[in-house]
């Protein structure tokens, strides 16, 4: 099973501060808002593989399925550290593997799956193979096998 | 497999409202904002089982993992109903099951873990007997066993 | 000077409903949900008024101000009333102003201004003549002169 | 009339970054985004002024009032920088100023007005001392006098 909390899982990493916003009546960083951080590393790294892919017109990705497991409690203030990987590539679809750390401690790992699609007529396509090529360099380390 | 667009496995309903702010540059309504609806249905329902365990005091909830497939696109304006369901009574953790949808249309559902805790102390404790009890009705039907 | 509270004033009313991730550590609505509210009742006007309007596309309005005068807390949970009326109207821009109550409670007033614009071009335009007509029937009873 | 898009005006500087989620339909920054980099920039700079005020017990800051001036539009990605300046010293309040810069273009300006409470009672006291030595350095160069 892979480590998520392994840093060197991760050859692409973003950054996002935790907003006095994100924190609930429990005094920590509300659930949601680590669903913006995942978002936050998502869309970066999509902008990396396929420039222009996240513009919301023309072809594009869509996410199709988030999880998150919550590991840790985040706090204001803090440094939130994303890490996105890619575990496995599909016909038109692609899963992200994610660990999420704040102020250096592991919080919360995701996985997701995006899917490419004509954004316009909301339908699949196959992945292109530059996209495919792009995704290469990304694996999870546990996923290229042995 | 459990049809989370069966309204009938649900008897427990919160309402939302799609916010202009939950738009993003696609024109639909943004991942992120089924979350914050998943936490709508999800604390209505916790306050139901365990008035007051939302208060971020004492002993409450707290969230493990969040589960989500989008299914199919919302939009502004649209009403939000949220079927909350359990799957599961666990020692010290319940598994929820929730089905979204946006002006009637089946747009995901959810699987979620909530965990029974000390607040302060960021400790799972045994679900006390009261709160099993108020659990029990809201079973899915498919976890009603044969 | 013009009483906010008095909810006669308005003949525009919008509904929103607190969200647990609108509280923040303070136990309260946090000051950023009031311009969330606020834009629930504006959206909602402006699309009363010219229907599409806030599409994104073509002309339409943009905000220029906002000003938010926090009067009381407001709690989780909670049902929040949004009453919207017409200050002034200008030859491109229109003066509006809100009055917020949670369960009934007055919490906040606003002023802002909005602009006619192309959206495309990001320029101000004329108000057409029957966007100013569906206007006037929201005056402020304090603007309506003695 | 002070120059609030003269970043010489501005001795505390914060920094956001604009999240994918802060964008709308009309592809640009939402007007309620820009509420919460205010606040990022209040909420540090409430915290460098007096250490634990924005903890939301005990004593510490509330805002009575937020006047946002929209000045330009902002995109995805960007990053905002938040100058925050004190423009007057009351006796239990503080009116702030802010300039909101977008990958370095001026985008926004506010006025804020933030009252020193006791938390639970809710009642205004008078600024102390020593936070009024804190808060000196920060007065705006037009509010210095001739």
């Amino acid at each position: 099973m892979t480590d998520l909390q392994d840093i060197s899982q991760f050859r692409f990493w973003s950054n996002d501060t935790v907003r006095f916003a994100d924190i609930d009546r429990y005094g920590h960083v509300n659930n949601v808002a680590f669903a913006v951080y995942a978002e936050t590393g998502r869309v970066e790294f999509a902008e990396v593989i396929a420039p222009g892919s996240a513009d919301g017109r023309g072809v594009g990705w869509v996410i199709a399925r988030l999880n998150i497991n919550y590991r840790n409690q985040a706090h204001y203030p803090g440094l939130i550290r994303i890490g996105t990987a890619v575990e496995k590539i599909g016909r038109s679809s692609v899963v992200l593997k994610q660990g999420l750390f704040c102020n250096d401690v592991f919080c919360a790992d995701t996985e997701s799956v995006i899917v490419w699609i004509d954004v316009e007529a909301g339908l699949a396509l196959p992945l292109p193979e530059a996209v495919r090529d792009a995704l290469k360099p990304y694996m999870l380390k546990s996923s290229l096998g042995a």
